[in-house]
């Protein structure tokens, strides 16, 4: 797979960071440790998310991509972008949750360029409507250029209670982000009744976590709380050798909490709302709201091979991916993912819960189902 | 295994017949074609269902046993029941349901002893309390003795809309048969409002399709339906060696439909009301009923391995026969039957339309599945 190139760099000074890390538990059992949901095709398009995450910002930034990945599934993600150089990995020693991954591209970057541009995508969020992604990235740079730190909220398109909101305040007038707005304060995932209420205000956005911003400036927004995690990338950035010694010293700490929410309460925090679609492919619902109606099987999402399922009267997600053939039979919103060493039957609604079945599993020492 | 004498054998002159015949389409995938319920072990006792009838039948009547089965499974029933020899079986060239086969044991019963009574017990039900099994066949062996059609009639314990019933008359005064009473007539499945009213009533019983009577009156019986079926029968007895090029010739009828029906419509039917504990393991809310809950998974009703299975409140029954891990989360009155080439997913309201699914496997051209 060539490397596009995009056609006129007006963000030659920005790089994306895709930290590709996090197990997916909620899409056990197709989502295992060994093989997180980021490595894998859950579209049946034939590209891993990493893929299509990695094919979708090269169209805006060429080979400007660093992936922050663990030791566990280094070759793993180098295998699947050999179109990459290894200028374009870092590998985390252990997981430390996104503060510290998308921290050290930060340092890495600051020291190649000190106005370098960074934006952090998840390696495992789909993302439709390119142009329109362009568009507000491109806006969203502009900000970050004159010392913002910037997000982009999704228009939500239906009232999730699977995802954390952004309230949006003023517009913050910026020559060339036309859309850009203050944000007034980062709101966690909702009941029902609330996020039809966020829906309904049209004052509301899904946080997506994708945050750009210049790479000093998250280190010095990083700082304000965490100095010290700030010294440590700083000096892994400048003595790679040292990785493995430092790393551990630091905190397992989210960009959202570490920086995102007090950077938002101190109204530091600007917004482009964007409307292209999103999902994070968090759940089985989710999965099914991506995935299209079969033709064959009515009624069902099918991902692999809808030859394999036979379907009457239910409705669902099924993935089929045993070889074996699975029959639903009249269930509403059934969800069946079948492999081949572990099968889990739930329903809809029950999709936020899978994670307990992962937690369960561990309990009762079936950590290699995990 | 050694065959049960009865102590004291007072029904000398009885034979036990098994129709061992029938798919078991309802329990799919457990119960195929290739290898149908009475097969097998549906209680995790061990036993199939087959040899769980016989040895029942055995502690009345030792080796007064003549099973019926088709071709197709004649090497598998005769390998699960060494204990019985070349003489208690009689093989069907082709199935045609259960009045030839009942009717063709009749034939060979009546020339060894034409006072000879039999009574005919499908292979694929489960009955307990043998104590109360074997009073009630020893009255309804006295009735036939005297030239009745018996059947025995089940104390409904649920509203049942799985079952035919029988609605009881008045009493039948037959010394040794003192629960002996007239049948006033079959009654179809119904449906839960009047299964209720049945229960309530006192008046109903399930029919559970067994039939008391002398070989030679139910021969006659149904010789005023169906005279060409008995000279047929009578001439396979008579001339064994003429089975295959007989058979063909008959037709598919049950032994319901071909004589007990019409007996009961002409008041001829007599019934002795059954306490003992009776299900036809007819689909998987049958089976549920069988089966005690799992110690392991708390709501689960489990087949198979228990330490296969992990539950997070879901309710129902699970099959875990294809050696991976199945695990259900937080679906009440869930089906999930797991084997090693097809997965089957519905819930208990479900269960009677799985027959619908064997149909449809039939005619997408899977019948490699059935």
């Amino acid at each position: 797979m060539p490397t596009p190139e995009p056609v006129e760099d007006d963000v030659a000074d920005f790089t994306a960071v895709i930290p590709a890390g996090g197990m997916g538990t909620r899409l056990w059992p197709l989502s295992r440790a060994s093989s997180p949901k980021f490595l894998q095709d859950l579209t049946g398009t034939g590209q891993s998310l990493l893929q299509a995450t990695s094919e979708r910002l090269a169209t805006l930034v060429g080979d400007r991509i660093i992936v922050v990945t663990g030791a566990r599934h280094e070759d793993s993600v180098r295998r699947q972008l050999p179109q990459l150089s290894a200028d374009n990995f870092l590998v985390e020693p252990a997981p430390r949750d996104s503060m510290p991954a998308i921290g050290l591209a930060a340092a890495v970057l600051e020291r190649r360029d000190p106005e370098a541009v960074l934006g952090s995508f998840a390696a495992d969020h789909l993302i439709s409507d390119l142009d329109v992604f362009g568009d507000c990235v491109r806006q969203a740079v502009v900000a970050a250029r004159q010392g913002s730190l910037v997000t982009l909220g999704i228009t939500p398109t239906y009232p999730s209670t699977a995802f954390g909101y952004i309230k949006v305040g003023d517009p913050r007038r910026v020559p060339g982000a036309p859309g850009l707005r203050h944000v007034d304060a980062f709101v966690e995932k909702p009941d029902a009744a609330r996020a039809t209420t966020y829906l309904d205000s049209g004052q509301y956005l899904w946080n997506a976590g994708m945050f750009i911003v210049k790479a000093t400036v998250l280190l010095d927004l990083l700082a304000t709380q965490h100095p010290k995690m700030v010294q440590v990338l700083r000096a892994i950035a400048a003595a790679p050798e040292r990785l493995s010694e430092l790393w551990g010293s630091l905190a397992k700490i989210s960009i959202d909490h570490a920086v995102a929410e007090p950077a938002a309460a101190a109204g530091f925090l600007v917004v482009v709302p964007a409307s292209f679609a999103w999902d994070d492919v968090g759940d089985f619902a989710s999965l099914s709201t991506i995935l299209s109606e079969s033709a064959e099987q009515p009624g069902l999402r099918i991902l692999g091979d809808p030859a394999l399922v036979v379907n009457r009267g239910a409705t669902g997600v099924v993935a089929a991916g045993s070889g074996r053939t699975v029959v639903t039979l009249g269930v509403r919103d059934i969800v069946v993912i079948d492999t081949p060493d572990a099968l889990l039957v739930t329903t809809r609604e029950h999709c936020q819960d899978v994670k307990q079945v992962v937690e369960t599993l561990q309990s009762v020492g079936r950590e290699d189902l995990t």
